[in-house]
């Protein structure tokens, strides 16, 4: 860890998910993901901090598996009005990189260093941000971003 | 509610859900819900007398965990056909906002106070609304419709 | 059935629904049917004969459940190779309007009364129907191909 | 097999899907497939060799159902980083079409015969590959990639 010098603080649903709950009668028992994104995050994963979080509870059991389980990264349960002082506190805003496709997710997206947005992504976060992604969320939009984090931040690092 | 101004009528399917049914060989068993809106609709849910409509009798108990069990806002089981009588009687056109995508929905659109079709409604409702959303439903549409509700009817009430 | 000048033959996927099949380890399990094709229908089937047919042999027990079931009307498996003769000898092409989105359509929507398809379909049906639906299918393409009908073949007639 | 001159090497994740992972709490549980692939592929089985391919280990069983218990043909699990040397070997370039929409598939495009990337392929596939089909995958891309073959290479050949 201590040669990482950056976070990328990924919030789940809407960037690694299209942010769509498939329900039946007894809840919130599916969410899709996405292709490519693990691809991407490999890419990156020995030279960044890689986080994910979720304000979702109900469908934390689903993400879990995906995100932790499957794919092997961290993941916190942080409510959507808690996000900003958690990650100011947890990773400070001065090296972290942030992905969010939310209303609450726009002031995170302007403090921090570096601001990503799904091309799905509310307006107010589109705005917000300072890159883009191609793609939509679940189509490879968290690929897009760790191709640019790469280009942008970690092309003179040796990876 | 005596505070509560408004009427906020929102039918289900097609607004908070893609319109989409998921089928196996035992029948319906899946919807598919989107992000954003239950954020949307806590923005005014304070201010406005917030129900759920839907004309789905099959799909009702994937409608009612969604809406009832995990959104907590009311829901009614009517059919499209008596739909508008039911508006008219129930609530009244006068201080209602009616939010739906059918054809059936388009003669209240036109006669409520303030008509919400989402982006992916039928023709017929499109015309006959007062404003139609950016985003599609299970896409953000009824956040998109709460946001234009709080500027157009809430901005000089206390939230 | 006497009065009823006019067959509707509707193949099943791809024009009912999103023509997708979700998978899992135990096969073939769901299918994705839209809004509005049942209201649709419902305007004008008084008028017309409605026969759905599928070349779908696996996915049959979920297209049965769904049209004959749950919508009420009748369903015969058909393969694509036999579909042609089929119809020509069932119905005939006279006064039969058919619908389908695939390459093995493409004859009989030449052959037939006025030939649909939806905005979905393989190039080659869409060259040879008269009519191209402007939503995809299980997002209303039926339900425009309904109201195109009753335009049309039906306006003169008393529903 | 003798009178089969080429190999068509299809790789199944975001080519005979929508790429995407429907998730529960349990795991990968469901995969979306699309129509026309299996007429495509029928079109021209008796003149080419096809073979699919995936790296997906865990969602195997899903895509194992449908390639080989449902539709018949040979499926290989080949890790993204084995793919180029797999193909390379067991195939060669020389007489080999390609179908892929990945990063990693990106040097495979280029190097075989001739490489086919679907509409919804990262960037990388795209620039290097020979062909990109207008449909994206699950929504007829390998059936366009079928009719392009036949024209292409067995328009002369008896089929």
């Amino acid at each position: 860890m201590k040669n990482k010098k950056y976070n990328f603080v990924i919030d789940v649903d809407g960037v690694m998910t299209t942010g769509q709950f498939i329900y039946s009668e007894k809840g919130k028992v599916y969410k899709i993901f996405g292709p490519h994104d693990s691809d991407g995050l490999k890419m990156i994963k020995n030279k960044v901090n890689i986080v994910f979080i979720t304000a979702d509870k109900r469908g934390f059991p689903i993400t879990k598996k995906r995100i932790v389980d499957d794919m092997g990264y961290p993941l916190h349960l942080v409510t959507e009005q808690e996000r900003y002082n958690y990650i100011k506190e947890k990773f400070g805003f001065e090296n972290t990189i942030f992905m969010g496709d939310g209303i609450f997710d726009a002031p995170i997206l302007k403090e921090c260093k570096f601001g990503i947005a799904p091309k799905n992504a509310r307006k107010e976060a589109i705005e917000a941000a300072d890159f883009v992604t191609p793609s939509r969320g679940a189509e490879g939009a968290v690929c897009d971003a760790c191709i640019e984090i790469k280009r942008r931040f970690l092309e003179n690092e040796k990876l």
